[in-house]
């Protein structure tokens, strides 16, 4: 069998990756929201100087990586390789981000679980020598999602309690071989397995990938022979709160007990009570923003010293929606530890 | 520096993983071209038995991966990895063909060099030890391409003599620690960096692409230190007419001849002068079914030793040509070698 590969869909690092910097920027209403103390920049609006809102968010995720090279003193050309993705058609946010950056590009797509992508194939190829320097990245925005993927703004469509709203925001990471700087440390890493239990509700992702979350989660434990408590936290990127009581529920049905230490980036980006966001955050910058902001922060100052960052993503298309397909979903996990 | 990177861009693998396996589907249109006896399935019709194209384009890439791995006789459960991406809105032809093959899945885009990018993250994965066993596949369709990116079929719109036609087709290989079977090894793959110089013809994407396959390849010969007659054939996936004759020009301009060993997929996959698809065939698809079809199987007959498979991808979106903004590209380069 592979060296670092554990049972059916789990690696572990020999020369954990150290994620020695990161950066994050938000919008607007997030910035108003429990963490917006921890953003390093907050946009004054969904425009950020931009005449539409992709180009808004194609500049977001841009800047994201630019501050981040900026503040580990590192040109395009001394880093080795982004890897990001986003929710737009064609992945045009990272692709015209990367534009302006001389950098080798790999683009990824898997919905929401994107920048948990990013993190483990990352954090592979830089444990395993191929690259030094990588940058994992992801975005997403409200408006250019929302247009996308439902109704246009204008059209002030009431939305359900089931709903998740877009995150606006953008976070990158960046990985450097082990040894190179202190840090918080990728040491293992679960590959999900595509779930679909027949929902068709696009209002209602949460449901939908619950059953992904659950089967990476348990897979994980058991590839590494774990207890939930081996973790502080257990945070998935971006269940809400709908498929994060149904994935705790599914975990207990197995005798697995996350009822204490998981949470979501979806409900800690946001204010459920006071926001008026329906069930919480989603979109592939939510878990990406709530990393780079946040969870990297509590790693470092030793509020959190064992992480499971769990990526979910809703693989549906308006397409596959208007052809009566149930949505398929899957979900990627990341042990970071301090 | 990292054990297996050279120079900027490329890698170099130390236990090279072989290619063992490969299957392919095309269609009809395909199936009448030069390459017509060597798809190891030819569909009837765009709708291969669905009621929609997309869900056609999903069972072409589903049904590869399947008769991939049966020809291997390895189950889904046997299988690491599966490394997938196509053109579609939220890659929805690999994502909803992975939804009935329980294999952990990651998705990319990176438009038509979608399939270069599995086969070099794939070749990583296996070299590193992280993985045995991983599917890299792509797929596309001619008539979700057309009305996804341009315009329904019905209304007959006169194309361009620079337009390149979307291939109908799906290809998908199987990559294995090197010892496990015979087979071309991957040796060595050159990480793309996104060029744009500002144009913004959707109907010449040969055009846009050649800076960045151009710039791929030497950066490949450049990092290794080789001359391009070290390669029997250098192939794009796929530049076209216009393409590759602009590549080889700006090569030529740098004192890099490839005049008599360049070639493109676009171009394999039809009978130009009689086929009616203009500069030639594009599409994620199209270098996947051409590798699996015809350069693997040359390859093991020793027709070919070595090969520099170059896959090309123009980054934009509908939504990127409406706001006036021009096409950014990108080349990834993987040398496979009997």
């Amino acid at each position: 069998m592979a060296e670092h590969k554990r049972g059916r869909q789990t690696v572990v690092f020999r020369n954990p990756p150290v994620i020695t910097h990161t950066f994050s920027i938000a919008g607007p209403k997030e910035g108003r929201g429990p963490l917006g103390g921890k953003f390093h920049r907050v946009l004054p609006d969904l425009y950020y100087g931009e005449k539409s809102w992709e180009k808004a968010e194609i500049k977001m995720l841009r800047d994201s990586i630019q501050e981040l090279l900026a503040s580990a003193n590192l040109s395009p050309g001394q880093t080795d390789l982004v890897l990001a993705g986003d929710l737009l058609n064609q992945n045009i946010a990272a692709s015209f981000a990367l534009r302006e950056l001389p950098i080798p590009f790999v683009g990824l797509f898997n919905a929401c679980a994107t920048f948990a992508d990013a993190l483990l194939l990352g954090a592979m190829l830089v444990d395993g020598g191929y690259v030094d320097t990588v940058v994992a990245a992801a975005s997403s925005h409200y408006a250019t999602a929302e247009r996308q993927y439902r109704y246009p703004l204008e059209l002030g469509v009431q939305r359900r309690p089931t709903a998740q709203r877009t995150v606006t925001g953008s976070g990158a990471v960046l990985l450097q071989t082990g040894g190179k700087a202190p840090g918080p440390k990728i040491t293992a890493a679960t590959l999900g397995i595509v779930q679909d239990m027949g929902l068709k509700d696009v209002n209602d992702m949460g449901s939908a990938m619950a059953p992904a979350a659950a089967a990476t989660i348990e897979a994980h434990l058991s590839d590494l022979g774990r207890k939930p408590d081996y973790y502080d936290l257990i945070v998935s990127g971006d269940l809400a709160s709908v498929g994060l009581a149904i994935t705790k529920e599914l975990l207990q049905q197995k005798q697995i007990s996350v009822q204490n230490n998981m949470s979501c980036c979806g409900i800690m980006i946001y204010d459920l009570a006071r926001d008026g966001v329906e069930a919480g955050g989603s979109g592939a910058g939510c878990s990406a923003t709530v990393f780079a902001a946040h969870l990297y922060r509590e790693l470092v100052a030793g509020n959190l010293h064992k992480l499971l960052f769990v990526g979910t993503g809703s693989l549906h298309s308006p397409t596959t929606y208007q052809q009566g397909e149930s949505i398929p979903t899957i979900a990627h996990a990341v042990a970071v530890e301090a």
